[in-house]
């Protein structure tokens, strides 16, 4: 199996030549059904994932069954590779939202890989760095921005974040799940929506959005923010 | 100046006598007033602190004057490293809550030892994983959590997590800046509180705190979460 699409993971530029001829021995590549759960929090961990096109949602839940999301995951990404600090089990479920291709490597390798290639931890500090400062931002947002303010973020994280507009976006999945992203409640959402609208001249029908103003998009949302617009302290949506 | 509070954590145990002894030439120490600011989000970084006794806050402001609280550290905890991993930068603000001393180290020195000892990497990622793994449990209660399961969750936090009850405890900090911890509004605080003892029988007067059944309080609060108790999934609050 090839190993191309996880080379082009800046996670893994220093990695030599023998780390990919090692883990690729072990490369398993599958389609996956919308609603397949690939593991389950706190499952013993083996492999870790690069999404070839599709979604993934990850995924906590509380006692009395209500479901936290952690992240959905466009192509590109990787996931469940900290496991391996996290005494070898998984810090969260993961679960298919569209259908997806779906590698999945070798975790003993990439843990061998690490303690004995600085560089390739250095990148990995890096890379959680990033995260940590992304889920500052989100806290950030859960305590501050009010629901409205935290939908406007996300679309202007759909757009190339320096188009003067008019501009046409399609939300990349069903809104109960961006609800459920966002943390807030599906009865919630429609309200916020009908609020943003109102605020930003903004146009929705269906998953079809029309952004006339992304200055007043950004007027509205990003003035209850610590990061500068156009701002990569969040996590990526598409 | 002496660097045995920076062995004592486990971050460091891993670090030669050398790395002690180089940063140890360009270690202070000084005491803090109330108030004073450490640093501000966006500084160029140069220095890492750990916290000898007293609390720090690190925020964040958005663009309207509002405050987002990262975290509130009591003595022990480190703050500021990860600036090596964000261009030399700070990714938040520091300022002291309560009289403290606080030590600082070069962060260059820091630097120099992580990208020369491998087992100071791989603790560093253990470390910022836990911490990973706790924001995503902050992200989960900020999402799913109501205000008073928030304020019972931190309360829990404050006790031994294994005693029957009745305990005493003391809120660490005022309870405006408990609030601004678990992103909630001032004005919703109170009523938060005056709900949560209606539910658990808990007896409050000013900073003291009477929990004659730590059960009580752990049903209504951790039922709406992913982490059993007792748990290591959240940040130390004392």
């Amino acid at each position: 199996m090839n190993t191309a699409d996880l080379r082009n993971i800046p996670l893994f530029k220093n990695c030599k030549d023998v780390f990919f001829k090692n883990i690729e021995n072990d490369t398993q590549q599958r389609p996956h059904d919308k609603g397949q759960i690939l593991f389950v929090h706190g499952d013993e961990a083996e492999r870790f994932y690069l999404i070839k096109n599709g979604w993934v949602k990850l995924f906590r839940e509380t006692l009395d069954g209500a479901q936290a999301v952690v992240d959905i995951l466009p192509a590109g990404h990787i996931f469940g590779e900290t496991s391996i600090f996290e005494n070898d089990t998984y810090p969260y479920s993961a679960e298919v939202v569209e259908p997806s291709k779906i590698q999945s490597f070798s975790l003993g390798q990439l843990k061998k890989e690490i303690e004995n290639n600085n560089k390739l931890a250095l990148s990995m500090l890096s890379s959680m760095a990033r995260y940590r400062r992304q889920q500052d931002t989100e806290i950030e947002h859960l305590s501050i921005q009010n629901a409205s303010q935290r939908i406007g973020c996300f679309l202007l994280r759909l757009t190339n974040q320096d188009e003067a507009g008019p501009l046409t976006i399609h939300l990349p999945y069903d809104k109960t799940l961006v609800a459920s992203r966002l943390g807030i409640q599906p009865e919630t959402f429609s309200r916020a929506l009908a609020k943003l609208k109102d605020k930003t001249g903004i146009h929705v029908k269906g998953a079809t959005i029309q952004i006339d103003s992304p200055n007043q998009l950004t007027e509205y949302s990003c003035t209850a923010c610590s990061s500068k617009f156009p701002c990569k302290d969040i996590k990526a949506v598409k």
